[in-house]
Order: structure tokens, then sequence, then C-alpha cells
């Protein structure tokens, strides 16, 4: 800590991603929800043959290439698109573009722990609506007068889904701009896509590092109204995506074939390690995302997080309000899943 | 714009990005200060055969590949650079680290054109102390009470240089945060780099833009004492340095010696242009940059600056205080800028 920082920055913890293991390091790794299949065979072919001249140039201000593609597959105006360095960099876009300090931002917790994060950094208000047992948009919600209200749909860690239906009817009672976070949306049953078509409030938020296999490429994007998307341009960097991520990018949302073949895959495996993990003793919540929330109380799940990790099995432990003593699984291919399975029985016995 | 959006937001006009021809057409591009040259040979090797397991996971927090290679390059402990998304993402994170609303941002005048847009997109107050005709570094930015001062070395668009001793007894003298931008320092005689090893309150700027030829990669580094490392960290993003450039931009560094050649020949081509339009009747800066900064009254900037585009070769107009029609032209190969002088030539005898 410098004495120059600003007093928000200096109060601020920041926040804290889930370990990374050295290069080298054999692990099994389970806890940052990537996918477990490689990116779009497209995809690595592009890379390979990339020209040097997109290199060497500035990159498209626009993501112009991208948001073409992308409004092909999904059926909407590229000028309903931003492309952003990650959805991280489109959280903070979004605070920065709609939120004087002092103001409101809410959310239903547990959630993303970044949205806190990005709030304090704005000195934004911050209000939290804890979710029901069943997570349930909360009631509460409705009344924070919140410039800015996030729902992560599915929600993080519990990998819980609500209705479309139930967000829109939410965001068209509130006055302030929703953000719909759809990061695992792929592996869900449904999304909220067509909200932005007809809610002038609404923000859809998209990202390539789950289903599309590609969280090393940095790419997500926001779908909205222009009026929504023409603030955000203002505060993002002129050249905020690269080169290759545009490329990348633009290639792999057209591949829906390849996404939906894994999605399949990582949900069916979704399926087996509930079952698998319930019949063990842990209570396990009903995901729609492509990682499980599962918790149990003896051994503590903390004991289990642990030993896993001497076995060479990382998986994110969570222990704070609302997410009591549990672990969050990221679903990996059958055989990884089946060695945390075994991992899990041996450290249960032992 | 929309009716959500901060009035801060909406009171501001968005930085402007130099003109980005459309894909397959055909000119000579002089207009944003890019390398002519292609990037290094093991840049383009390793991407040829990029790993996609490094697609598929988080890339590095804290882009430890390209921190070690720096380190040893430029004979500096690694945990005195942080690595960001071009120094366009360092500027904004400096921004809001450092500076409260209302407090001042200084910064000697011409230059940079982001660097007012980030200080109101924060509301913070800015202090413009102009340069004068030699652009020396006005005395009255020392009395600014400034809590960050932007200085450009070489400065943009005048290509003009600071001896590093005048901006070290500078930042000895003043309170705040002083930035020292280097984005063009590779083409100057000097730098500033050896500052941020004594002095506590200096943060030196690099970028892989120009000297290293990677504008389309999105690579730039901050170079300072690690308690402001550590304020920053807490407001970058987690991941905000995907894993290609990551990479890449490790590469880069390393080969030293290619990048000294291609130096090399675009300071001679700056020799030779800077004498070419001055023959032709051009006012030239001598310039430490990778671009000159040409000002002419008949025929106008402006006219010769349409009519260059009008033959296909693009350079940059300014016509703003302290910059008062002229062109900033990047310089470009020897037969790039041999086609440049005949085209001015042709326009100004028709």
């Amino acid at each position: 800590m410098s004495k120059y920082a600003r007093s928000a920055i200096n109060k601020l913890d920041a926040y804290v991603p889930g370990e990374q293991p050295g290069p080298g390091e054999k692990i099994i790794k389970l806890n940052t929800n990537e996918n477990p299949y490689p990116p779009a065979p497209e995809v690595l072919k592009l890379i390979s043959h990339f020209p040097p001249d997109l290199l060497r140039k500035y990159s498209q201000p626009e993501a112009t290439t991208f948001r073409r593609a992308a409004g092909k597959v999904f059926k909407i105006d590229p000028d309903m698109i931003l492309a952003g360095n990650g959805s991280d960099e489109l959280l903070s876009i979004i605070v920065r573009t709609f939120v004087d300090p002092g103001q409101f931002i809410a959310y239903p917790t547990p959630t993303y722990s970044l949205y806190p994060v990005l709030a304090k950094m704005q000195e934004a208000r911050i209000v939290e609506v804890p979710f029901d047992a069943d997570f349930n948009l909360p009631k509460g919600l409705e009344k924070t007068k919140a410039k800015v209200t996030f729902i992560a749909n599915p929600n993080a860690p519990s990998g819980t889904f609500i209705d479309p239906a139930i967000i829109a009817a939410f965001a068209k009672k509130v006055k302030g701009v929703v953000v719909i976070d759809e990061a695992y949306v792929d592996f869900a049953q449904a999304n909220c896509l067509d909200l932005v078509r007809k809610l002038p409030n609404v923000i859809v938020l998209r990202t390539l590092s789950k289903s599309y296999s590609l969280a090393g490429l940095r790419f997500g994007f926001a779908l909205a109204s222009k009026p929504l998307l023409g603030d955000m341009l203002k505060v993002k960097d002129s050249y905020n995506c690269d080169a290759v991520s545009i490329a990348v990018a633009a290639e792999a949302v057209k591949d829906q074939k390849y996404l939906k073949q894994n999605v399949e895959k990582i949900r069916q495996q979704r399926t087996w390690l509930t079952e698998q993990l319930r019949l063990i003793g842990f209570i396990v919540l009903g995901s729609q995302a492509n990682f499980i929330w599962a918790t149990i109380d003896k051994p503590s799940a903390k004991s289990i997080y642990l030993a896993l990790k001497q076995s060479g099995i990382l998986v994110r432990y969570f222990d704070k309000p609302g997410l009591k003593n549990g672990l969050r699984i990221s679903i990996g291919r059958p055989e990884e899943n089946q060695k945390l399975v075994a991992a899990i029985k041996r450290i249960i016995t032992s």
C-alpha cells in the first residue's frame, strides 16, 4: 500500500481469483469452471495461420468482425452487441457508466464476489438481498432503488436458475439498469437474450470463457439496446479487444454445433456427479451451470477440500454467509469426475 | 445516449481513435503510429504453435511469464512490473487508483488526448499547462497540486523529448504521482526507467504497440515501486491480459536485437522524411518518436491531408489549440515514405 492511493482503494479487499497451478503441475483442475474440452477446431486452425499484419496494426475498436458473426448467430443487430476483454471488463464498464459515487448497486446474495469489489471501487452503496433456500429471486430486490442490479443467471456458486419470465417482470418494475450475467447460460435450459430486444434497461452479458473453452482468450460481450451500449462505448478503452481475440471469438461463435456437443457431455456428467455425491452424503443443489455446489457436515467440506488438494485435485472451497462450508466443483471430463468421486470416497472412509 | 448514464458520461466526448481502413482496402497507413515492420520471428513461431490448453484455461492473473522475461531484459525486479491490456488500460487504472472525484490531474499541452477523457470519466479536475514553442517542461506544472501528472515522453503528437534529468527533478519536487508515458521511448535517445528504482512516486509506462510491432496484441506494462503497483493491482481486472498476449509479449521483449534493427531503420527514415518535408516548405519539429509533426500554411495542412487520403495515403490531421493546422505522419517503410513525399509534391504543385 502506498500513501498515494484513494481511500476507497486502501479500504478495498481485492477480488481473489481461484488458485492457478504453475506450469507443469499435474493436477485435476476443477476449481475455476473452465471447460474440460478444447476450443473449436476452426479456432485452432485460425490461430496457427494468424496474419502477422493483424498483430502489427491496431485492432478493430468495435470488434466488428466478431459483432457481425455474433449478430447472425443470435439473430440480433450487431449494433446491439458490445465486445469486452472478458465479461469482467464489461461489468467494470457498466459500473463506471451508470453509477455515481453514493448511488446504489444491488444484487441477491450469495453470488459472484466481484460485484461488491467493483461497487466499492466506484464508492457506490451496496444493497445485498439474500436468496431464500431455493434461490428464488428475492422480493426485496425490487425496492432497492438501485441504479444497477446484477443478477447472475445461472447463479454462481449455487448453479441455480431463475425463470426468464420472472426476471422480465422484475426488469419491467424497476427504474435502473438490470444486468443479467449469463456467463453459464449455455449450460442452462433457457436464457434472457430476448429481453434486450424488448426492454430498454436490460443488459445481458455473455462470455467465451466457459461454454466456448476460451477462458485464456479473455472475451465477453454485452447485448443491450443501442442507447445503453452507446453510453458504455464512451467508457471502454478505444482498443479494448485485441486482434487475435476478435478473430478467434468470431470463429468460435460460428460453431454452435461444437459448443452444443460439449455442453451436452458436460450436462450428462453434471447429472452423474450430482447423483454420486448425493449417494456419498453431500447435499447438492440442482445445477444449470458447468459446476455444482455441494455441502457436507462430516467430515467438513474444508477437510475434504484440503485432502483433495493433497491428492492433486483442485476444487473451490467457500465458507461465508450463505455459502457455509461447501465445495464448488467444476464438471470435468468423465475420467476426471470419476477420479474425484473415488478420491472423496477414500477421504471419507479413511 | 440513454437516460441511465452518469451525467459525467453524458457530458463526455469520447476519445476518437485514428481512422482504421476496412479489410482489403489498399492504402499506405501513416496515421496511427504503427511499426511498418512485422513482429519478431519468434513471436510468429509461437503463435503458429500456440498450446490449445492455454486458451482453454484462465490466463495468469499477473502475467508472470512476461514479467519474468521483462525483468531480465530491463534488469528490474519482476514485482516492479505490472502488465496491462495496452498502456491505455494502465492509464485508466492509474486514474481510478490514485484520483478521487474533484482532485487534480495535470499535464502539459498539447499531448495525448486520452488524458482529459480519463480525467473527466473520474470527475477529476484538469490542469493543462501549455508547453512553450520548444516543448520544454513548463515551469507551472510544479505548482498544480495534482494527484497525478502525466508526461508523455517523447510527447505526442509533437515527437519532442524532455531530458530525463529534468523529469527527475520535477518528480522530486511534486507530491503526487508522476506518470511518464514512454510509448515512443524506444525511438528516443534516452529514457526514464532508472527513475522508478529511485523515486517512490514515479510510474513509467511502456507499450508493445510501437517499437515491438504489436499494436494488435494490446499489451503494455507499468514499471514502478512495489507499493504503487500494489495499489493498481487491486483495481485491475483479475485476468486483464489474455494467454496469447502474455506469451507473445514475453517472446517479443526477449528479442531486443530485432527491435533495435527496426528502430534504427525507422530513425534513418525519420531523418530523411524530416529533411524532405522541410525542403518542400513544412516546418517539422525534431522528433524522437516514430512519427513527425509537420505544419504548413499554404496550401493548408488540411487540404494536403484530404488530397493524400484521396490518393490512398492516410496521415493524421490535427487542428486544435497548440496543434494548429498540422499533420502527424507515422514513419513508414522507405518506399511508403517516398510515395508520401512524391504525392505531397504533386499536391502542392497542382
